[in-house]
């Protein structure tokens, strides 16, 4: 019965590429068609801009790097026809130029050796953290492809953003591949998983999304790679924050004999049996926690650190750092100091300990206080001074044991206190990346909690101690300090906190949405004039919608404030 | 006999407005506004979004700043025409919107206290430092108006870089008026008198150009606003870097009395008298340095510091600081901190005190022994690390200091030591700006030479020892250094950083050029693997065709190196 309608075998190969690494993408690309052939896959799909990694920024501009991703492609092409996979019908993501030498971010075809067919990205996302107008041509083109009766067109990413007809992207269309480098944030999944349904629907065409995952700077992309069918129905999906290789029949019992035309690729008949069963869906902490984990571990491994070391406070923030850092690198990899002053609290000292052994961390103890009194004692410091001084001290130990042991150092703060300025530049702020910068406060205790429960879940020894998620925080740098000395409630600060650098929002409607005006005015301006402390804090994983960095650029020179607005 | 032909009394008010102020903008467009109308000006002409302050960044999208715009433009409007200048034809740039609220950098057109027209630009610059794609909608419309009979279009910065039709501005054009936010960079003025001299022939009509002036973060704008006729010949020109009122009267023989259309001015009948003659144009050495005093100037007014403190090591780096900061701010801003170590040679001891006594600036020692023998004995530190530890004292005892004294703290690391990295992070890299992070080694010298050199030609005591131009340098952090242990000669290192940073070559290009091909490896290795300590340096003028930040984007995690491109 099927041998009357044609059957295609497709693979997305969701994996991890590395910026700039041409040879090691290749390498990467080489094997995972390999597994694919395996398969008796008849298309493999990669994702957007896999061979250069994504995304590329300026090196997209730099004619030796542009020339080098030809000549890679070329000699892949090759050697993927040496290993016996020449029949393969291979999409991929890489950087291609005009023939003027104007960049292109292109989707190209290999089979039997040879490219035989590219495509240009039409619509280039220039919002957010992309900047596509500044390096790419946008193309014009379609591409179809007819295999084995089935007529594919190809689409990039931000295409299927964009409001189109099914005729932007091939007539008759059966099947709509579409390369992806989307990065992940809270809730995108969802988002995605409509808006293919949609487009499916729309275009009247099976439609198939591969994305990759991997960390990158701070970004992460989550696969979720999927296939929907004409009517919407979720055929497959891939699981996120791993590489995986989705393979499955597709059926078009819709589709002509006689194709419309275009590049036309043979494949063997056969009866479909592969129809993998959808990956679970993550729930919004693990979803978030895989994020930060993957950030993470790819930021330390694709830049060649062996181990991390961070502060250790007996606070949440370093608690929780310290069990991501775990998660993602394995105990063994993750070096904790605790570095306690006067002002130090013996239940954290403990906390910091206890947190140590529950994680089985590198753990050793550092006391401030020869330092400080050094330093008090030569420059007479009081109030902030002191403070920050202490906050730097203990920066400067941790990179003079990086310096040493050659450890990257972790920054532990989180999305809520870089919003209001509460992290001591070249102190708490000092290191080489920071894990949970885009996580607020109040989602730092819920993951602290979910993190726990999965260690119970699983017989295993919870790594936060239960006091450091219970105790009220404070930064310990003055006697009794509290963070709600000057600050409100966290579940207060951080809704005000979304709505104005999330959501954009002017003093005057946060006060109409219900928040106090005092405090309005209060949080507004201790956010903008920390604009300077954020343009020199290191990169750490985006998670939300709106993360500090690329994702929100504000001039430091700036006098407005939005309390102006009121007068 | 003049009156006969069509006579325009055209001001162009060369002002330095500051990003977010829109009263204090607003403010100092009426005091101009009022100048101009005393000396008799029919028009008068304001840079490039003068309003708001210019590049605003993700501040465009924010609805509450544009609302504030349009109701501060509004006012101002009728503040002018209250002060007695309602007959005076104003252009000045603003932000503006869409009726579906899409931000547009306009033009608009004040008289009789309304705004009559408004202009949106057509070509958005979207390379290099701008990213106006992300912000603005392209304008479609022309603008024309007819001031006393002469024909009147209107464009604003890009659209006079890019090619076009004169009829892209208007049908029988005497005068364009192009506004401009244009950043400075060196030998810019010389291309843009060939731009205006080109434009004004193709377009066969006048143009007058007027740009702003002022610092904006990494940004300086140096004014440079001129006035060039049909035929090319220069008919004035402002004094960069200084507010400037350019006023002259332009005589149009060629003007049809009967207007083309468009919106209507009249203005008196007059007999041309000003004429003013162009300002001199500065040397190289002068213009950048002039750039360097203006752009720290404004980043310490605008943001509201009273004074300023930097490290004093008796070195080049740090000597040309000190001098542009006292020309920058005076010399009672300015606190210089000698922190000798004992690696620090007896002569910078003495060069340091020498450079303090010249700039008649406040001076204070603070030996480093005490914090260096402290941290040394509890860490068992050596070699980086070691070397490292001194630079971080040095900073944590500046940024003490600031939080004590609320002085900004200024980085004295120049282009070259930024691009191969040769400079400590959270040490040497403290501060809030870095007032020469974009200026070459071999630039610095050459600047401190011309610096002294000013000093003797009007008979004052050049403010930089001549030691510290004269020695060779080292960063003194271990006995005996120097910089050309492991560095090549100065000139041939800006040479190659040149070439490969700003020039965006390849290796292979390089080698080609006749850079030695293990030093071209060498020192591409450096550049590529000091990007993360780049991303958390604070912000410094640019003065180069490309700085580091924003104009050369590229990321932490990047395998790419030049040198496999020769495999």
């Amino acid at each position: 019965m099927w041998g009357l309608v044609p059957v295609l075998r497709l693979a997305l190969a969701q994996v991890n590429p590395t910026v700039g690494d041409l040879l090691g993408n290749a390498a990467l690309i080489r094997e995972w068609v390999s597994r694919a052939a395996a398969t008796g896959a008849d298309v493999v799909c990669f994702p957007e801009m896999v061979l250069t990694g994504y995304p590329i920024e300026d090196l997209a501009l730099r004619p030796s790097f542009q020339s080098a991703a030809r000549e890679v492609l070329a000699q892949l092409a090759q050697e993927i026809a040496r290993d016996g996979s020449a029949h393969v019908v291979i999409i991929m993501g890489t950087l291609d130029t005009t023939s003027t030498g104007q960049p292109l971010n292109s989707a190209v075809v290999i089979q039997g050796g040879e490219v035989q067919a590219t495509y240009a990205k039409h619509h280039l996302p220039n919002y957010g953290v992309f900047d596509e107008f500044r390096y790419f041509r946008r193309g014009t083109e379609t591409l179809t492809l007819n295999v084995g009766g089935i007529n594919v067109g190809v689409a990039i990413c931000e295409d299927l953003w964009q409001d189109s007809e099914p005729q932007a992207w091939a007539d008759d269309l059966n099947l709509l591949l579409v390369l992806n480098g989307s990065p992940y944030e809270r809730a995108k999944d969802d988002v995605r998983l409509d808006l293919c349904q949609r487009r499916s629907q729309e275009f009247g065409c099976t439609l198939a999304y591969v994305n990759m995952v991997g960390g990158q700077d701070e970004l992460v992309f989550d696969g979720d790679s999927l296939v929907v069918d004409a009517d919407g129905t979720l055929l497959a999906r891939a699981p996120q924050f791993q590489e995986h290789l989705l393979c499955m029949d597709l059926i078009f019992a819709d589709a002509e004999n006689s194709p419309s035309g275009g590049l036309q690729f043979e494949v063997p008949p056969r009866s479909p049996s592969l129809f993998p069963d959808p990956a679970q869906a993550l729930t919004d902490n693990e979803e978030v926690y895989s994020a930060l984990v993957v950030g993470l571990r790819d930021y330390v491994n694709k830049n060649g650190f062996a181990s991390v070391i961070l502060g250790l406070s007996g606070g949440i923030d370093s608690a929780l750092v310290a069990a991501i850092a775990c998660d993602a690198l394995g105990p063994d990899r993750v070096f904790g100091v605790s570095m306690p002053s006067a002002y130090s609290s013996p239940h954290s000292r403990d906390d910091a300990a206890d947190l140590a052994r529950r994680c089985d961390l590198h753990f050793r103890t550092i006391p401030l206080a020869p330092f400080f009194d050094t330093f008090m004692a030569e420059l007479t410091l009081s109030g902030l001074a002191e403070e920050n001084l202490q906050a730097r001290l203990r920066g400067i130990t941790l990179m003079a044991l990086s310096n040493a042991e050659g450890h990257l150092v972790l920054t532990t703060g989180n999305k809520s206190e870089l919003a209001v300025g509460y992290s001591t530049i070249y102190g708490d702020a000092v290191g080489g990346f920071a894990p949970i910068k885009d996580v607020p406060k109040t989602l730092v205790w819920d993951l602290a909690r979910w993190r726990n429960q999965v260690a119970v879940d699983r017989g295993e020894t919870p790594p936060i101690p239960t006091s450091s998620i219970d105790k009220p925080p404070s930064a310990e740098l003055r006697p009794d300090q509290l963070d709600s000395d000057s600050l409100p409630d966290y579940e207060v600060l951080d809704a005000l906190l979304d709505s104005y650098v999330e959501g954009d929002r002017g003093a005057q409607e946060l006060v109409t949405a219900g928040f106090d005006r005092d405090l309005v005015e209060h949080v507004l301006r201790l956010v903008d004039a920390a604009e300077y402390k954020r343009r020199q804090y290191p990169p750490g994983t985006k998670v939300t919608a709106k993360a500090f960095g690329r994702d929100r650029r504000l001039p430091i020179t700036n006098r407005w404030r939005e309390h102006h607005s009121r007068d």
